[in-house]
């Protein structure tokens, strides 16, 4: 099966290429991108499906790099309520009533909405995770996932975690070329220090990059310190030297903090919506970047990042800088659309593959359709798409070469409306 | 003519009703709502339009109390400048080639996206004013609007500008019920004191609120003192106590300033979107409603807003308090949907006749469709609309009694293209 993306604007985010390509032709074969070129005709091919872009932009899939799927049935039930209050008094005893079922279902409306708003991959820290591959595998969304690791409160249910992740790992290795692991330690105010290096060994043997929330508030920071007797950045610098690690968050550290990390093979996920509303405060991601930290973006669960949008993630990531900074110069917007494409896919070690429009890489592709009054006129494209679109503008997105939603229909084989009332249901019960 | 809304949920910002209505009917008559129930029978009622509202959501049409109309065309030029730079660089040079059709067609573009995005009212300070008028007649709108006045760099040009302002006020004081009068003084550092003194005089003969420009960055507050050799703070308690003002912006205000000025007759316009991008910084909401002071929201300019969508202005609005006090409790999502509905109203002076779903006052009327993925499961309806709605969720828009969209369907007579085209025409013309 061949498509061909016919005379498209392209923004590849390929830096071997410019950044704003017109009339551009793109082929797909199977899984893959094997062609960009001005008029490529291919006239008489058969199984060929032809999507005309024109006055469409084309970028690469954006790419979600911190979430917890499943809790997309947990969205806006923070209003009024304190992250720790909020955590306490309604998540977890909710989370405490969840069936494998409900994961299914739950993941399916993220995994939904992700292919509503143009984000391709996304990086999930949850359980029962079995379940959020089988949504995953229904709707052909590219995951990377984890079991959940974490001996606190209890100890012994630690090493259970780490089975489960084994077993995980060993029934799921060749399970579907979209899917990849991570070693998701939840973080380390949750785990201890002879668990914590447990967990560090499993990602040695295992060969698995590490995903970890990290100083995302006061409380998390406070936490550490009492729990290892050292500050947060010195039990990074101790365990995680040289490993490939994902950070989300870092809300809580300061210019030194950020310059002592530089050297370190870590990337930062930064999640500017869920950090606003659960009052954490703004990452300074500025200075990261000036430190050339790999800074990709993340929405967060629903509970506090709203929804999967990733443009407005975009939105949010850019102008917090400006604000803090009191500088309009910082975070131009190409950056920006960096750290929702390419650099995610550096964060989760898949920039071989995908996070930008080449030659050779994974059809993970999104059309945007900008014909609409608040694009115009078109003054600057890329900032047009940072500041003035939103998921809903994504007209197609196609998946490891599957067109999985065109013209905005869904080519998903789901009634949404009932998907709709079973969450609905979901959360009814398991809030009683 | 009348319209019946049947089935709404109704978020209606009226005080003395419920917060949230299920299953309610909305009588309009001509330009008024004249009764809302549960299941009002209208059988055989002749020119009759119902609209079914069942499962959306009704609230009053957004007000956006802070706005450059014309400047719909300086979308995203920003990037990369400071704000200085950027005015002096790009858009006056621009600004100098507009002529009153440029003015005609940006205003209709922007007039245009207010409709779709859900937004009824918008106060604007600009000039060539007319021009926006004529636009806002062929739209349908509400308008507050003024002649900007300043008397920097020369003297003559003040007066002059009075002249014109006086001028529009005779002409169009019985032109249409939707459009209102302020006196809009472009800033303290534009007006020198005695400048100031008459703007202010012609705000008490003619019976006028004032909208001004104040503290919206750190060079400004410098010029302001440089200027008036005292604190922008005491130049406003000297001339302003007791009048009806609307400031915009006011971001450099620290708690003692907004202490100082809680008793006097002043809203603010904040405008969160257009003070980040343009590197000015937060405004301190939160300590501005904890005394008392109306709060409304603007969008500004596209130039540095960039759009008008007023659901974007909500989120930021209640983002931003919740990350700089580091407090996920401030501004609940209710409080920040008065701001961008009752408080506009009082802002602009016309909470009698609109801000609210309320019999007697005028229809100003939106209806929104949360039946998206992303507003799934609706755990609480208010966040969804401040969190999780955008200007493309809006379904229908009803301004003074007349249905502008309807199932997003424009009833303008307006071809969208062609004036997008006019508008790049003047964009490319006037950036010679």
């Amino acid at each position: 099966m061949s498509i061909l993306i016919k005379n498209a604007t392209l923004i590849s985010m390929d830096n071997t290429r410019e950044k704003i390509e017109k009339n551009v032709d793109i082929l797909i074969e199977n899984s893959s991108i094997v062609k960009i070129e001005k008029n490529i005709d291919l006239e008489n091919k058969s199984e060929l499906q032809t999507i005309d872009a024109t006055n469409k932009v084309v970028i690469p899939g954006l790419i979600n790099t911190h979430a917890h799927v499943p809790m997309s049935i947990f969205r806006e039930t923070v209003d009024g309520y304190n992250m720790q209050d909020w955590l306490e008094k309604k998540i977890w005893p909710m989370e405490d009533n969840l069936t494998k079922e409900d994961i299914y279902y739950a993941s399916l409306l993220s995994f939904i909405e992700m292919v509503e708003t143009g984000c391709t991959t996304i990086n999930d820290m949850y359980y029962m995770t079995e379940d959020s591959i089988k949504a995953m595998k229904d709707v052909g969304i590219r995951l990377q996932t984890t079991r959940t690791l974490t001996d606190i409160p209890t100890d012994e249910s630690g090493d259970k975690r780490i089975d489960e992740l084994l077993k995980l790992l060993s029934e799921y290795k060749n399970f579907d070329e979209k899917l990849t692991f991570n070693l998701g330690i939840h973080g380390l105010y949750t785990a201890k220090e002879k668990y914590l290096k447990k967990c560090l060994q499993v990602a040695v043997n295992e060969d698995l990059p590490i995903h970890m929330h990290f100083c995302e508030n006061n409380k998390e920071v406070d936490d550490i310190r009492k729990l290892y007797n050292k500050e947060p950045i010195e039990v990074l610098k101790e365990y995680f030297m040289g490993k490939k690690t994902l950070l989300a968050h870092a809300v809580k550290l300061d210019k030194q903090d950020i310059e002592s990390i530089k050297d370190m093979n870590i990337s930062i996920a930064h999640c500017p919506i869920s950090n606003l509303k659960l009052g954490c405060g703004i990452a300074n991601i500025e200075k990261m970047i000036e430190c050339g930290i790999n800074v990709s973006l993340g929405t967060d669960g629903q509970g506090s990042g709203c929804s999967l949008d990733m443009f407005e993630t975009m939105k949010f990531a850019a102008l917090l800088q400006k604000g803090i900074y009191e500088d309009a110069k910082c975070m131009n917007a190409y950056d920006v659309l960096k750290m929702a494409t390419i650099n995610g896919a550096k964060a989760l070690g898949l920039e071989k593959n995908i996070g930008s429009i080449s030659e050779g890489k994974k059809a993970d592709i999104i059309i945007i359709d900008l014909n609409r009054t608040k694009s115009n006129p078109e003054n600057n494209l890329i900032s047009q798409i940072v500041y003035n679109t939103t998921g809903e503008d994504v007209d197609t997105t196609i998946i490891n070469g599957r067109v999985l939603m065109e013209n905005k229909r869904l080519k998903i084989d789901i009634n949404k409306n009932e998907l709709f009332k079973k969450c609905e249901e979901i959360i009814l019960r398991i809030s009683k």
